[in-house]
């Protein structure tokens, strides 16, 4: 039984403090590492999932998305804008939040902050695309766009993968420094990059992670050599898109779910039927991923729900056994279930009382 | 401006108790007044709303849905539930809540509980359905199906259009004295019925409204005469209707949203390009509602998310003034809009500092 029959109006909240406490009370490594596992094991279990397109509603300076998923014990959605010009008014280009429900009743089991969270889901199936893509024994990360996911993927890429050597380039050298300034605790050997091509000189992986809403070359194809594979995750809507339609000509793709990666991926540059392979058909055995050491590889990352689901999922399980959550006073619970008009009326008749 | 910049990472939240606060402050026949003109207002912009069906995920016991739409300035959606095996357990059969964002900053700026505001919305948007379609000084009003929804349908009616006298009828007494019971105080004439047949008679509106997920006979077309409007609220998804075909062939039938009521409407058991009305383009004059006193009009309600928005729209007027809302730490706010991690490594700086 997952609902609290004496608390049937509480809905769990995990507040932006509370991730952070549930966050930094288990390790951001150890969490990042964690999210991985359980992205995994529910893109083993692919086909369970009830799965759709994100629904998007587009506005002239951005875009709000619900994405919802479920297997059959589990309903979760997530609530996400993406709006590039926030960031000069001092806002979150990116702001989340998610509910996990109970299937079986409908009824709504725990609301989460997810700005933080999706940040961490995201670097998470970054780093998992990559332990299954990535060179044997890939150590140099490029990272390009240093913004507020750029640690994030250097930690989980660290924490799966080993990467301990980190070059980084941003149009903003502020950005830079504010990225290597925060992990430069964290074990890395860190080059700052002046161009783009300095920063993907020697790398194994190459992570691009800009956020304007345009379509723009951050990638050309003659920057990239081979046998490396490329992380790109900052194309991830209609018209914002990061590499030169030649990488892709160039490399095989894999991708989180086509439907929807094909509206919103790099490969909205491609035909409609260019081939890709779904990520979770490589973790399951069903196809394979890197095969040969001149191959390059594209992850072409847009976020999927399930993804959501999985970090909701991780954080449901630790709240457990944490104080870290609030109770929210959420769902009406009348005394009889079909009397919310005479809950209403009771509350009404109370009032009055008190007032006389 | 509609963020209050000191207060970046807040939503504020109306709470099932603060719901109540707000609609007994104001008065419940007040507020479905109220509501119906906020609906009646947005239908009247109908054109200039981002409109999509609503996203169902369907389980074996019930549906999960996301109900979104936006107009320029704000972006809502409504999570809502309907699980008619959940009363047996003490649950409610539909429970929701919902969120106001500005669509320019993508920002949230409201979560409210809907479960109650759900309750007077659908009963807004019937009494506002029937103030264009139902017979001219109508007085009566049959009620079948006595659960949650029926008080609110009939204080609706009665604010909107006068109906002063009720026939009830349910399948469970029980329901029917509840109903009775809980407006005895309202000025209605009340006679509870101990069938279908005996609730029609002489009834000027026939309000359907009961919950099992299945394709019932609620109404068969002997029972039903001329003259009527019928206010069908149960039916509301795929396999769930309560009207017999041949009702639906002998009315003039109005509608919410074509694509969205053929798929779960009444009209689910018609042909797909059976004509129907758009209920917006009755209010703004576009079509004809009622044009003679031999017509039978049926409102084939199924519930449209610029309802909700409508809903949502009201109560976050209404928050402006009273202090009936909380205050929830949903949207990270680092002091660097690109610095998420920054904020979790100052927090770790200062949780290591405390404990020191």
């Amino acid at each position: 039984m997952i609902l609290d029959r004496n608390k049937l109006n509480v809905v769990p909240f995990v507040s932006v403090n509370n991730m952070m406490n549930i966050v930094l009370d288990i390790g951001v490594e150890h969490v990042l590492t964690q999210i991985a596992a359980y992205i995994e094991d529910d893109f083993k279990r692919w086909e369970s999932f009830d799965k759709t397109p994100r629904l998007a509603s587009h506005s002239h300076d951005g875009v709000i998305e619900l994405m919802p998923t479920s297997d059959t014990k589990f309903y979760g959605f997530k609530y996400v804008n993406g709006h590039p010009k926030n960031m000069k008014s001092g806002l979150q280009t990116v702001a989340a939040f998610g509910l996990l429900a109970d299937v079986d009743s409908g009824y709504p089991i725990m609301l989460s902050e997810m700005t933080i969270l999706t940040a961490l889901r995201t670097a998470a199936t970054s780093a998992l695309a990559a332990k299954y893509l990535a060179p044997k024994h890939s150590k140099t990360m490029t990272i390009i766009g240093n913004g507020a996911q750029s640690e994030f993927q250097a930690l989980a890429f660290k924490a799966l993968l080993g990467i301990d050597h980190l070059r980084l380039y941003d149009i903003d050298p502020d950005a830079t420094n504010k990225c290597a300034k925060n992990i430069e605790d964290k074990g890395f050997t860190i080059v700052k990059c002046k161009s783009v091509e300095e920063a993907v000189i020697g790398a194994d992986i190459i992570t691009t992670v800009t956020a304007d809403k345009q379509n723009n070359t951050i990638l050309t194809d003659n920057t990239i050599g081979q046998n490396v594979h490329i992380n790109a995750v900052g194309g991830d809507c209609p018209g914002k898109t990061e590499l030169h339609k030649d990488i892709l000509l160039r490399s095989d793709i894999f991708v989180e779910y086509p439907p929807q990666t094909r509206i919103e991926g790099e490969i909205q540059q491609l035909n409609h039927d260019h081939p890709v392979t779904e990520l979770w058909q490589v973790i399951v055995g069903k196809k394979q991923g890197r095969t040969h050491n001149k191959q390059n590889t594209l992850f072409d990352s847009v976020g999927f729900a399930i993804e959501d689901f999985s970090a909701l999922r991780y954080i449901y399980d630790q709240m457990q056994n944490t104080k870290f959550c609030e109770e929210l006073d959420m769902i009406a619970d009348p005394d009889q279930p079909r009397d919310v008009y005479g809950m209403l009326k009771r509350k009404d008749q109370a009032i009055k009382r008190l007032n006389n």
